[in-house]
């Protein structure tokens, strides 16, 4: 019989369609040719020696010399450090001016190198760069919400090859992040814990929807995943906001990364996907009751109509499948 | 000065980026060529003669001789009417059995014709099929929430070129609507009004996001449009639940739809959308507080890291210079 999943988390609904349920390896599509992307290409505004070609470096690492990471400020922001989070409120029609930030991470110098193949340090480096960014863009006027993302491919809304992440801090908390704060302080309040942390427990009790398991970090596919192939990495040690993210926790979560994004890569032939850090509102970041975590989300499917219409979710993938599927896979060291 | 605004019927902000703001007619591509798919296709489950491939008619139109309309259950159905909406509760893990409904209306029997280009009558008759079918399954045992969704272009979802459309009925409110609902009661609570009625009455004094405005409906663009070319069509007469639609109102939103879908068509070049019908849950179906409507969704741009990792969208068009685009398009009558 087919089943409907509520995940408790989002308070969203799952159709898993059992009907229409694929093969996990259906999913997967050929491993592309790895020399169709040269190593360094003269036209990226991201590759070395074209540094003139975007705005002047926010951060860089090292702070000098050859840089290994940089965060530049997005060519063609949403969001600059100018106007004031003042709304404007007439009659039924409510706009602000979109300040904020909008900036990018160019995570590596070589042109073709995606994140699961650089090496544990270097994806450790791009942590650092997210969580020293994340601290100094908290302390700027007005901001509520800082979103760290990785468009990774096409589907998922990359325009340029060459590795890298976006942050973006918006001067508003988005409804979506305040609707999951009040399920997980109403949850808080029922239970007398952390539904992360009882989340986290309960999946590594079940075992069957476990990905990679690391000291500081687990990633497994959601009980109620929206879509094949969602997965969470959820940090073992309560905290709310990201950016309180410790070294030994920098290193481990480039392991546990790695690990996943290859699995994933293997598994499903390198897939376009998203990520994204879900880190608690600035002005909640020392919450009891929210927890970070990175989603990552491939993008294999298209929603439709209902999806649009509902916010409900048809997926034709069964979580304990992927996870089985994913988990078997050999990957590189 | 780039600008956020909020949907206050969603609650959701949108940064309207005008650095990133394309021209209306940048959107566009060229127009199909119309003889490139066949008046009928034998290998099509939906064409005429092939009526064996799909499961028996739920429901047709007229009730006997050749069709003109057919509702049919889905092949591959996501629900079915058989299982109960019993909730299992296991600790943090709640499912139930996939009880609903999830059936498809073939629009026409010609399998080339888009329903722009189908003519009032036929499109008035393919609401009448929705508004039928939706009074049947609402009485259903365990039925919330029933989607009629419509999905047009391979961006959109929609694995077959035959003209058709999708119903939808679940077992539970989406979170998404109850959400939805939330906010019109508590500004119904706060103003003593309806705001989809308020919202339809400043849209068509600013008159700046109008698209079609006929008898009984009135299409405009929100003024929070999360992606461009979004359109929401309202009807003028305050009504919760799409099944207390009537004659007359079935006759003008085939007028309102043909002609708004037909100046996109036309503007944007036959782009891929999907259409949704957004109906009060069925336990509510005589509030005061909810307005059912139809809204349209160009599939022109992909949702990205930030757009997942927020639920808070990027916009590159802005509504007012959108609006004015379609309504400048010529369109056939």
């Amino acid at each position: 019989m087919p089943e409907i999943r509520q995940n408790i988390i989002t308070g969203e609904w799952v159709v898993i369609s059992t009907e229409r349920a694929k093969r996990p390896s259906q999913f997967a599509r050929p491993l592309p040719d790895a020399s169709a992307i040269p190593v360094h290409d003269s036209n990226c505004p991201f590759c070395p020696g074209n540094e003139a070609l975007s705005p002047g470096d926010i951060l860089r690492h090292p702070l000098s010399g050859t840089w290994e990471q940089r965060i530049v400020a997005n060519k063609f922001p949403a969001l600059t450090n100018v106007g004031s989070a003042q709304r404007t409120i007439n009659g039924i029609y409510r706009s602000m001016e979109a300040t904020g930030a909008h900036e990018v991470l160019i995570e590596h110098p070589r042109h073709d190198l995606i994140l699961n193949k650089m090496s544990i340090h270097e994806i450790s480096d791009i942590f650092r760069m997210y969580r020293d960014r994340y601290r100094q863009i908290r302390h700027q006027q007005y901001i509520e919400s800082i979103i760290i993302f990785r468009n990774h491919g096409l589907r998922a809304g990359a325009s340029l090859v060459h590795p890298h992440s976006q942050i973006v801090a918006t001067p508003v908390t988005p409804f979506q992040v305040r609707m999951r704060m009040e399920l997980a302080i109403r949850y808080y309040d029922d239970h007398g814990e952390c539904l992360f942390c009882r989340t986290l427990h309960d999946e590594l009790h079940d075992g069957r929807r476990i990905i990679t398991d690391t000291e500081h970090f687990t990633a497994f596919i959601p009980y109620a995943a929206l879509s094949p192939f969602h997965i969470w990495i959820f940090p073992k040690r309560h905290v709310s906001s990201f950016d309180d993210i410790n070294s030994n926790e920098m290193s481990d979560i480039a392991v546990n990364l790695k690990a996943t994004l290859g699995r994933l890569y293997t598994a499903l032939g390198n897939p376009d996907y998203n990520f994204t850090i879900r880190s608690s509102p600035v002005r909640d970041s020392r919450s009891e009751y929210f927890h970070w975590y990175l989603a990552i989300v491939p993008r294999l499917n298209t929603a439709a109509g209902f999806e649009l219409g509902s916010g409900m979710f048809i997926s034709s993938a069964l979580p304990e499948e992927s996870a089985a599927f994913l988990r078997s896979v050999e990957i590189e060291v």
